[in-house]
Protein backbone atom coordinates (compact mmCIF):
# COMPACT_ATOMS: atom_id res chain seq x y z
CA UNK A 1 0.00 0.00 0.00
CA UNK A 2 1.16 3.57 -0.57
CA UNK A 3 -0.44 5.19 2.54
CA UNK A 4 2.64 6.06 4.64
CA UNK A 5 0.85 5.22 7.48
CA UNK A 6 0.14 1.69 6.45
CA UNK A 7 3.66 1.70 5.46
CA UNK A 8 4.48 2.46 9.03
CA UNK A 9 2.01 -0.39 10.42
CA UNK A 10 3.78 -3.06 8.40
CA UNK A 11 6.96 -2.92 10.29
CA UNK A 12 5.58 -2.72 12.93
CA UNK A 13 3.50 -6.15 12.28
CA UNK A 14 1.58 -7.00 14.60
CA UNK A 15 0.12 -5.52 18.33
CA UNK A 16 2.88 -7.42 20.49
CA UNK A 17 5.89 -5.39 18.52
CA UNK A 18 4.04 -1.88 19.55
CA UNK A 19 4.46 -3.21 23.13
CA UNK A 20 8.38 -4.19 22.64
CA UNK A 21 8.55 -0.86 21.08
CA UNK A 22 6.88 0.64 24.12
CA UNK A 23 9.48 -1.30 27.09
CA UNK A 24 12.23 -0.75 24.20
CA UNK A 25 11.52 3.05 25.02
CA UNK A 26 11.08 2.98 28.72
CA UNK A 27 14.94 1.59 28.23
CA UNK A 28 14.33 -2.56 28.59
CA UNK A 29 16.90 -4.66 26.16
CA UNK A 30 17.51 -7.92 26.61
CA UNK A 31 15.53 -10.96 25.96
CA UNK A 32 14.76 -12.11 29.68
CA UNK A 33 13.42 -7.69 30.08
CA UNK A 34 10.87 -8.06 27.31
CA UNK A 35 9.79 -11.24 28.67
CA UNK A 36 9.43 -10.59 31.63
CA UNK A 37 7.22 -7.41 31.34
CA UNK A 38 5.07 -8.74 28.45
CA UNK A 39 4.53 -12.14 29.90
CA UNK A 40 4.49 -13.74 26.10
CA UNK A 41 6.12 -17.06 25.08
CA UNK A 42 9.65 -17.01 24.21
CA UNK A 43 9.09 -18.64 20.41
CA UNK A 44 6.51 -15.60 19.91
CA UNK A 45 9.02 -13.13 21.42
CA UNK A 46 11.67 -14.66 19.15
CA UNK A 47 9.81 -13.85 16.28
CA UNK A 48 9.17 -10.69 17.00
CA UNK A 49 12.12 -9.02 17.84
CA UNK A 50 13.70 -10.90 14.72
CA UNK A 51 10.78 -9.25 12.32
CA UNK A 52 11.78 -5.88 14.24
CA UNK A 53 14.93 -6.20 13.70
CA UNK A 54 14.54 -6.92 9.75
CA UNK A 55 11.98 -3.94 9.82
CA UNK A 56 15.41 -1.57 10.80
CA UNK A 57 13.58 -0.50 14.14
CA UNK A 58 16.07 -2.69 16.63
CA UNK A 59 19.37 -3.68 16.27
CA UNK A 60 20.93 -6.74 17.95
CA UNK A 61 24.22 -6.64 19.88
CA UNK A 62 26.07 -9.63 21.85
CA UNK A 63 26.79 -8.67 25.50
CA UNK A 64 28.15 -12.06 26.51
CA UNK A 65 29.80 -14.94 24.50
CA UNK A 66 29.50 -17.31 27.04
CA UNK A 67 26.52 -18.38 26.97
CA UNK A 68 26.00 -16.59 23.90
CA UNK A 69 23.44 -13.48 25.27
CA UNK A 70 21.93 -10.71 22.60
CA UNK A 71 20.41 -7.30 23.71
CA UNK A 72 18.08 -5.30 21.85
CA UNK A 73 18.83 -1.91 21.30
CA UNK A 74 16.45 1.11 18.81
CA UNK A 75 17.53 2.28 16.01
CA UNK A 76 16.81 5.68 15.08
CA UNK A 77 13.93 5.08 13.00
CA UNK A 78 12.80 2.35 16.13
CA UNK A 79 13.69 5.62 18.59
CA UNK A 80 11.30 7.73 16.26
CA UNK A 81 8.20 5.72 17.27
CA UNK A 82 8.07 7.44 20.12
CA UNK A 83 6.39 10.21 19.16
CA UNK A 84 3.73 7.83 17.53
CA UNK A 85 3.36 5.96 20.96
CA UNK A 86 3.32 9.45 22.96
CA UNK A 87 0.11 9.96 20.41
CA UNK A 88 -1.73 6.31 21.26
CA UNK A 89 -1.00 6.79 25.04
CA UNK A 90 -2.09 10.18 24.89
CA UNK A 91 -5.47 8.77 22.83
CA UNK A 92 -5.54 5.67 25.48
CA UNK A 93 -5.33 7.62 28.58
CA UNK A 94 -8.30 10.24 26.84
CA UNK A 95 -10.85 7.71 26.23
CA UNK A 96 -9.64 4.01 28.20
CA UNK A 97 -9.05 4.94 31.83
CA UNK A 98 -12.05 4.51 33.62
CA UNK A 99 -10.27 3.60 36.61
CA UNK A 100 -7.86 6.37 36.63
CA UNK A 101 -4.45 7.19 34.87
CA UNK A 102 -1.87 4.85 35.22
CA UNK A 103 0.78 6.43 33.07
CA UNK A 104 1.50 10.28 32.53
CA UNK A 105 4.11 12.02 30.81
CA UNK A 106 6.25 14.37 32.53
CA UNK A 107 8.58 16.81 32.45
CA UNK A 108 11.80 15.59 34.21
CA UNK A 109 12.84 18.92 35.76
CA UNK A 110 9.69 20.30 37.05
CA UNK A 111 7.55 16.89 37.52
CA UNK A 112 4.94 18.73 35.81
CA UNK A 113 2.27 16.39 34.11
CA UNK A 114 1.93 17.14 30.14
CA UNK A 115 -1.12 17.42 27.53
CA UNK A 116 0.45 15.73 24.34
CA UNK A 117 -0.93 17.93 20.97
CA UNK A 118 0.31 17.56 17.77
CA UNK A 119 1.25 21.12 16.31
CA UNK A 120 2.88 22.35 13.06
CA UNK A 121 6.54 23.00 13.68
CA UNK A 122 6.83 25.86 12.07
CA UNK A 123 3.81 27.74 13.42
CA UNK A 124 3.29 26.05 16.29
CA UNK A 125 -0.41 26.47 15.58
CA UNK A 126 -2.48 22.52 16.78
CA UNK A 127 -3.10 20.24 13.84
CA UNK A 128 -6.87 20.71 13.90
CA UNK A 129 -9.27 19.14 11.56
CA UNK A 130 -10.91 22.49 10.83
CA UNK A 131 -7.60 23.96 9.69
CA UNK A 132 -4.91 20.92 8.42
CA UNK A 133 -6.09 18.40 5.68
CA UNK A 134 -4.52 15.39 4.34
CA UNK A 135 -3.19 16.11 0.61
CA UNK A 136 -1.10 13.65 -2.00
CA UNK A 137 2.29 14.25 -2.31
CA UNK A 138 4.20 14.37 -5.10
CA UNK A 139 4.75 10.37 -5.21
CA UNK A 140 0.65 9.69 -5.19
CA UNK A 141 -0.47 7.00 -7.50
CA UNK A 142 -4.21 7.67 -8.88
CA UNK A 143 -5.56 5.53 -6.00
CA UNK A 144 -4.36 7.39 -3.05
CA UNK A 145 -5.54 10.78 -4.94
CA UNK A 146 -8.43 9.59 -5.35
CA UNK A 147 -8.87 8.41 -1.57
CA UNK A 148 -7.70 12.12 -0.54
CA UNK A 149 -10.05 13.66 -2.92
CA UNK A 150 -13.00 12.89 -0.65
CA UNK A 151 -10.63 14.38 2.01
CA UNK A 152 -11.00 17.80 0.70
CA UNK A 153 -14.77 18.19 1.94
CA UNK A 154 -14.60 19.31 5.49
CA UNK A 155 -16.67 16.99 7.51
CA UNK A 156 -18.61 18.78 10.32
CA UNK A 157 -18.22 18.29 13.98
CA UNK A 158 -18.35 15.08 15.24
CA UNK A 159 -21.09 14.46 18.48
CA UNK A 160 -21.87 11.79 20.50
CA UNK A 161 -23.96 10.34 17.99
CA UNK A 162 -21.63 10.51 15.15
CA UNK A 163 -21.60 13.22 12.57
CA UNK A 164 -24.44 13.43 9.70
CA UNK A 165 -23.02 12.36 6.72
CA UNK A 166 -25.74 11.45 4.85
CA UNK A 167 -27.02 14.58 4.65
CA UNK A 168 -23.68 15.68 2.57
CA UNK A 169 -23.81 12.63 0.50
CA UNK A 170 -24.82 14.33 -2.63
CA UNK A 171 -22.44 16.88 -2.46
CA UNK A 172 -19.27 14.73 -1.87
CA UNK A 173 -20.41 12.44 -4.66
CA UNK A 174 -20.16 14.83 -7.06
CA UNK A 175 -16.31 15.37 -6.12
CA UNK A 176 -15.54 11.95 -5.59
CA UNK A 177 -16.67 10.87 -9.19
CA UNK A 178 -15.44 14.57 -10.69
CA UNK B 1 -3.37 -4.60 30.31
CA UNK B 2 -3.23 -1.34 32.40
CA UNK B 3 -0.98 0.45 29.96
CA UNK B 4 -3.15 2.96 27.98
CA UNK B 5 -1.51 2.69 24.93
CA UNK B 6 -1.94 -1.02 25.12
CA UNK B 7 -5.85 -0.42 25.63
CA UNK B 8 -5.83 1.88 23.14
CA UNK B 9 -4.80 -0.69 20.99
CA UNK B 10 -6.83 -3.53 21.95
CA UNK B 11 -9.82 -1.29 20.95
CA UNK B 12 -8.49 -0.36 17.88
CA UNK B 13 -7.98 -4.16 17.57
CA UNK B 14 -6.29 -4.97 13.97
CA UNK B 15 -4.36 -2.98 11.41
CA UNK B 16 -7.28 -3.50 9.04
CA UNK B 17 -9.16 -1.47 11.80
CA UNK B 18 -6.55 1.63 11.96
CA UNK B 19 -7.05 1.84 8.05
CA UNK B 20 -10.70 2.00 8.09
CA UNK B 21 -10.28 4.81 10.87
CA UNK B 22 -8.02 6.37 8.02
CA UNK B 23 -10.82 6.20 5.55
CA UNK B 24 -13.57 7.58 8.39
CA UNK B 25 -11.14 10.58 8.75
CA UNK B 26 -10.88 11.10 5.39
CA UNK B 27 -14.72 11.18 4.58
CA UNK B 28 -15.76 7.84 4.14
CA UNK B 29 -18.75 6.56 5.68
CA UNK B 30 -20.58 3.84 3.84
CA UNK B 31 -20.08 -0.05 3.15
CA UNK B 32 -19.43 -0.13 -0.59
CA UNK B 33 -16.72 2.97 -0.29
CA UNK B 34 -14.85 1.56 2.75
CA UNK B 35 -14.89 -1.60 0.50
CA UNK B 36 -13.65 0.21 -2.51
CA UNK B 37 -10.88 1.99 -0.78
CA UNK B 38 -9.48 -0.84 1.12
CA UNK B 39 -9.98 -4.11 -1.10
CA UNK B 40 -10.65 -6.31 1.93
CA UNK B 41 -12.95 -9.41 1.88
CA UNK B 42 -16.83 -8.17 2.79
CA UNK B 43 -17.26 -10.70 5.55
CA UNK B 44 -13.65 -9.38 6.97
CA UNK B 45 -15.35 -6.00 6.85
CA UNK B 46 -18.10 -6.78 7.98
CA UNK B 47 -16.79 -7.92 11.23
CA UNK B 48 -13.87 -5.43 11.67
CA UNK B 49 -17.06 -2.48 11.36
CA UNK B 50 -18.91 -4.10 13.79
CA UNK B 51 -16.10 -3.91 16.32
CA UNK B 52 -15.39 -0.60 15.47
CA UNK B 53 -18.96 0.37 16.74
CA UNK B 54 -18.42 -2.28 19.56
CA UNK B 55 -15.69 -0.17 20.62
CA UNK B 56 -17.29 3.10 20.43
CA UNK B 57 -14.94 4.24 17.57
CA UNK B 58 -18.03 4.24 14.70
CA UNK B 59 -21.52 3.94 15.23
CA UNK B 60 -23.91 3.15 12.88
CA UNK B 61 -26.71 4.74 10.85
CA UNK B 62 -29.41 3.63 8.50
CA UNK B 63 -29.43 5.72 5.35
CA UNK B 64 -31.75 3.61 3.37
CA UNK B 65 -34.74 1.81 4.26
CA UNK B 66 -35.19 -0.24 1.04
CA UNK B 67 -32.69 -1.61 0.41
CA UNK B 68 -31.65 -1.40 4.38
CA UNK B 69 -28.12 0.32 4.43
CA UNK B 70 -26.15 1.61 6.79
CA UNK B 71 -23.62 4.40 7.44
CA UNK B 72 -20.66 4.37 9.72
CA UNK B 73 -19.79 7.82 11.62
CA UNK B 74 -16.94 8.50 13.39
CA UNK B 75 -17.73 8.94 17.13
CA UNK B 76 -15.40 11.63 19.07
CA UNK B 77 -13.68 8.55 20.64
CA UNK B 78 -12.83 8.04 17.20
CA UNK B 79 -12.53 10.96 15.51
CA UNK B 80 -10.07 11.73 18.55
CA UNK B 81 -8.02 8.69 16.92
CA UNK B 82 -7.04 11.17 14.25
CA UNK B 83 -4.06 12.46 16.52
CA UNK B 84 -2.73 9.25 16.61
CA UNK B 85 -3.17 8.69 12.74
CA UNK B 86 -1.46 11.79 11.84
CA UNK B 87 1.69 10.62 14.22
CA UNK B 88 1.80 7.53 12.05
CA UNK B 89 1.72 9.19 9.17
CA UNK B 90 4.26 11.56 10.15
CA UNK B 91 6.48 8.56 11.00
CA UNK B 92 5.84 6.84 7.66
CA UNK B 93 6.61 9.25 5.68
CA UNK B 94 9.94 10.37 7.83
CA UNK B 95 11.04 6.62 7.44
CA UNK B 96 9.26 4.65 4.46
CA UNK B 97 8.75 6.50 1.48
CA UNK B 98 11.97 6.21 -0.83
CA UNK B 99 9.89 6.35 -3.40
CA UNK B 100 8.92 10.59 -2.53
CA UNK B 101 5.73 10.89 0.22
CA UNK B 102 2.30 10.36 -1.38
CA UNK B 103 0.35 11.78 1.90
CA UNK B 104 0.83 15.21 3.38
CA UNK B 105 -0.79 17.33 5.70
CA UNK B 106 -1.31 20.54 4.64
CA UNK B 107 -2.86 24.65 5.85
CA UNK B 108 -6.37 24.12 3.81
CA UNK B 109 -6.12 27.99 3.25
CA UNK B 110 -2.74 28.20 2.66
CA UNK B 111 -1.67 24.97 1.34
CA UNK B 112 1.77 24.84 3.16
CA UNK B 113 2.79 21.61 4.14
CA UNK B 114 3.13 21.06 7.61
CA UNK B 115 5.61 19.36 9.75
CA UNK B 116 3.60 17.63 12.87
CA UNK B 117 5.47 17.58 15.96
CA UNK B 118 4.11 16.51 19.47
CA UNK B 119 4.51 19.33 21.95
CA UNK B 120 3.35 19.97 25.24
CA UNK B 121 -0.48 21.98 24.92
CA UNK B 122 0.99 23.84 27.96
CA UNK B 123 4.18 25.47 26.91
CA UNK B 124 4.73 24.35 23.73
CA UNK B 125 8.14 22.87 24.43
CA UNK B 126 8.79 19.67 22.10
CA UNK B 127 7.96 16.27 24.48
CA UNK B 128 11.52 15.02 23.62
CA UNK B 129 13.13 12.10 25.50
CA UNK B 130 15.59 14.65 27.07
CA UNK B 131 13.16 16.82 28.92
CA UNK B 132 10.10 14.36 29.23
CA UNK B 133 9.69 10.88 30.81
CA UNK B 134 6.89 8.49 31.36
CA UNK B 135 5.66 8.72 35.25
CA UNK B 136 3.25 6.46 37.04
CA UNK B 137 0.00 7.77 37.44
CA UNK B 138 -2.42 7.78 40.31
CA UNK B 139 -4.06 4.70 39.06
CA UNK B 140 -0.30 2.84 38.28
CA UNK B 141 -0.16 -0.76 39.75
CA UNK B 142 2.86 -2.45 41.01
CA UNK B 143 3.72 -4.17 37.40
CA UNK B 144 3.28 -0.75 35.75
CA UNK B 145 5.29 0.94 38.65
CA UNK B 146 8.21 -1.24 38.00
CA UNK B 147 8.16 -1.18 34.01
CA UNK B 148 8.67 2.34 34.70
CA UNK B 149 11.21 2.60 36.95
CA UNK B 150 13.49 1.38 34.05
CA UNK B 151 12.37 5.06 32.14
CA UNK B 152 13.77 6.98 34.88
CA UNK B 153 17.00 6.30 33.74
CA UNK B 154 17.56 8.40 30.59
CA UNK B 155 18.74 6.44 28.16
CA UNK B 156 21.85 7.81 25.86
CA UNK B 157 21.11 9.21 22.39
CA UNK B 158 20.28 6.88 19.82
CA UNK B 159 23.03 6.41 16.39
CA UNK B 160 22.33 4.66 13.72
CA UNK B 161 24.08 1.64 15.14
CA UNK B 162 21.74 1.76 18.17
CA UNK B 163 22.35 2.66 21.88
CA UNK B 164 25.11 1.01 24.10
CA UNK B 165 22.44 0.01 26.25
CA UNK B 166 25.17 -2.68 28.01
CA UNK B 167 27.05 -0.19 29.27
CA UNK B 168 24.92 1.41 31.32
CA UNK B 169 23.48 -2.21 32.33
CA UNK B 170 25.19 -2.08 35.78
CA UNK B 171 23.64 1.06 36.94
CA UNK B 172 20.24 0.12 35.59
CA UNK B 173 19.91 -2.93 37.40
CA UNK B 174 20.27 -0.92 40.95
CA UNK B 175 17.51 1.19 40.39
CA UNK B 176 15.53 -1.85 39.08
CA UNK B 177 16.02 -4.39 42.46
CA UNK B 178 16.17 -1.50 44.56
Amino acid sequence: MQCPAARGLERVGEWWSILILRDALHGLSRFDEFQESLGIAPNMLTRRLNSLVEAGLLSRHRYSERPPRYEYRLTDRGRDFRSVFLALLAWGNRHFTPDGKSVLIADKKTGAVVDPVLVDRATGRELSERDFEFVPGPAANQRTRKRLALAAQPPPMATEEGRPASQRRRKRRGTRHA
